[in-house]
């Protein structure tokens, strides 16, 4: 039996050379957008429109009063919006049925790049184990997409990557042939027992460090600690359970 | 004293994010351009033309009747040329004084990329110590450049970016934050041991494998053959100590 195809892909620069129009293209971006993702689900919103511009966002209110609207950029909530991108802010608010609205620097920007023409899944290390098992179930091709940081390769993301990667090839279903998943998998073989201090020095933690968000990072950086799966359907993520 | 930029592009299609146009640019290819660039000064060359095309070499030749033509897709020599991307090719002639017209189908491209706004000299594990040397003898900020493969990140040439920045940051007088930096700082340290056995698995040694050219990637893979260091004079490559 041929192995099923598994590739990681590092930056949203790179997209369109790992693109195959098969593949479930999982969207990471660990620090913060597709934690935060998959936490708001845990937490009972009903669904999340992630748009790449403000200016779309802003639109979907304009016709929705509804919708609660979160914007980052640089790391920070943009002004005039109801939150940025902190998961911290689904722990400390009822959002039980709500519809957010999420523009972001890099997870929402990937989202849209991949939702061309494959099926999209978000991924973080919140729900690691789930989407393992999840993706082993289905007899289709993965490809792990790095968010990055504005097109740039960066650490967290591809960290993820090979925590993901390893949990496929350990399933002995998946061809591990492409350099950048083998790549992932030995920067998570060296970060795994101490994320946090493997990031220590990371551009994007210094970055958040300077807006004091270190609890976010922490929080960030937890392994499994929701079921949940958001997949895009149409332009909306919704849970996968709920489907 | 502020520490120099220390910075790795892991493919061409990045580069554009990493140029800032002061830093010396390290071009590698590990398998097999940059390698037997390196190795073809050792054997005594005098210059080497690196071209991005086929067309553009014939056109050299077309007014220079002695130059030599090297020419190598996807792996192999191309037909027509006087020979293809294999270093063995410079130990078994005598090449003394000869002017080389080369083309591969990543090496030079990145050449190309990197020389219109950057100082560029050529990279490999055959002098990956004078490279080190040299480097941490100049006041300069250092952008090592991966060839990898038609765009793709490839692990030998992050293998290379490793080794080198390895050697710079123990100067204590880089910077280290850069997470591509420090992604192959992990990978080297986790092959360095037995870069054979690490690439067992990668893509490009199964493409040359393919060509029955184990011996080229033996070659290519031997740390500090030669101390020449190849570098960009307009559009020509000299050896350094000839400059």
């Amino acid at each position: 039996m041929s192995k099923r195809n598994l590739q990681v892909c590092m930056s949203p620069a790179l997209f369109d050379l790992y693109a195959d129009r098969k593949s479930i293209v999982v969207v990471v971006d660990v620090l913060r957008a597709t934690s935060t993702m998959c936490i708001a689900f845990e937490t009972g919103i009903e669904k999340m429109i992630p748009v790449s511009t403000v200016e779309e966002a802003l639109e979907y209110r304009s016709t929705n009063p509804d919708y609660v609207l979160a914007a980052e950029r640089n790391g920070a909530a943009v002004r005039g919006f109801d939150f940025g991108n902190s998961p911290q802010y689904y722990l400390d608010h009822d959002m039980s049925g709500k519809t957010i609205v999420m523009t972001t620097t890099n997870g929402t920007k990937s989202i849209g790049i991949a939702k061309k023409d494959h099926e999209v899944i978000i991924g973080s290390l919140l729900n690691l184990d789930a989407i393992s098992k999840w993706l082993i179930q289905q007899d289709r091709d993965v490809l792990i997409f790095c968010a990055g940081w504005k097109d740039k390769f960066n650490l967290e993301d591809t960290l993820f990557a090979g925590a993901l990667a390893q949990n496929l090839v350990d399933s002995n279903l998946y061809d591990n042939s492409c350099d950048a998943t083998q790549a992932a998998q030995v920067l998570w073989e060296k970060g795994k027992d101490d994320l946090f201090a493997f990031l220590d020095n990371s551009s994007h933690r210094k970055r958040l460090a300077k807006l004091n968000i270190d609890s976010d990072i922490n929080f960030c950086l937890k392994i499994n600690q929701t079921t949940k799966i958001p997949i895009l359907k149409g332009d909306i993520l919704v849970a996968l359970d709920a489907c």
